[in-house]
């Protein structure tokens, strides 16, 4: 694991000053490293019958793409507001300054179905708890939300459902 | 293939009034019919070496991270500008209406090095041939253009480099 966390690039002041940014591009493009780190989050969910991994956008739909293809599950895109050309379920969440709506196909989730929910990286989780709000509501079954990693110290952890919250690098 | 084509959705009118929208997204949710996809594109590649697969945002980064996986492959991003983090290049190219900036990090391709790049739908081919200009100037060999669908209509392999582009499904 530490091979695959010192492959992350840290790039400072970005986006605004004062914050350390994550930049998994780096991790991304290099072959070996990418394979891996879908394998290995993806050998936690063999076997647990996911019927769609949901990908939060942008970053969330390389890890959660990559990760339906695996898993041999469909895959379901999050989007900001006006992307999505059918009908769509809306969830508007506040921001440190702000807020921000997240939008999912209607018929995306049906009641019932296994739920793995990827993104790139767990920060307050802000996003996250909007997006499992989202699919609780459409009655889907949150089996995980997974990510490549997570920034320990900001507890996003704690915005989401009680045990069901996995990252396969800690920052 | 007529099964993977009768999936895709059109939607009248978006996203302005007079264009039929092909919505990829309830093939993508279709667990086997996304699997199917990723493979039969993937199949072509199988053996040729490729060095990484660079998506387009945002619907790109769905199959060119499956595919990069796939083809053990890096993942590279080419995103909207002020979205990567790190130095770039960019490339403006030109819309119906306005123009629009495309930018990669500048260490996401190495000279020589053998370039899949992955969107999901071929229209007029603009962003897709801004894509190209950029990597070949960063030194990368196109190995091919490949689309989950294409608009035939619209003749968009036409501003794509000759013999180059691949798609899976035409309408």
């Amino acid at each position: 694991m530490e091979e695959l966390k010192n492959i992350i690039r840290d790039i400072p002041d970005f986006p605004k000053k004062g914050i350390i940014f994550k930049d998994i591009t780096t991790l991304l493009q290099d072959a070996r490293s990418y394979q891996r780190t879908i394998d290995l989050i993806a050998h936690r969910y063999i076997g647990k019958r996911i019927d769609k991994v949901v990908g939060v956008e942008a970053r969330g739909f390389v890890i959660g793409s990559a990760l339906a293809y695996k898993l041999c599950a469909g895959a379901v895109l999050v989007r900001k507001p006006g992307k999505l050309p059918y009908e769509t379920f809306s969830k508007t969440y506040d921001l440190e300054y702000g807020s921000d709506t997240l939008e999912i196909h209607k018929d995306a989730i049906k009641p019932g179905e296994r739920i793995l929910v990827a993104d790139d990286l767990l920060a307050t989780g802000g996003t996250m708890a909007a997006v499992v709000d989202l699919i609780q509501s459409m009655g889907g079954e949150i089996v995980e939300c997974c990510f490549m990693a997570e920034l320990d110290f900001l507890e996003g952890h704690k915005r989401l459902p009680e045990g069901k919250v996995f990252s396969l690098l800690h920052f």
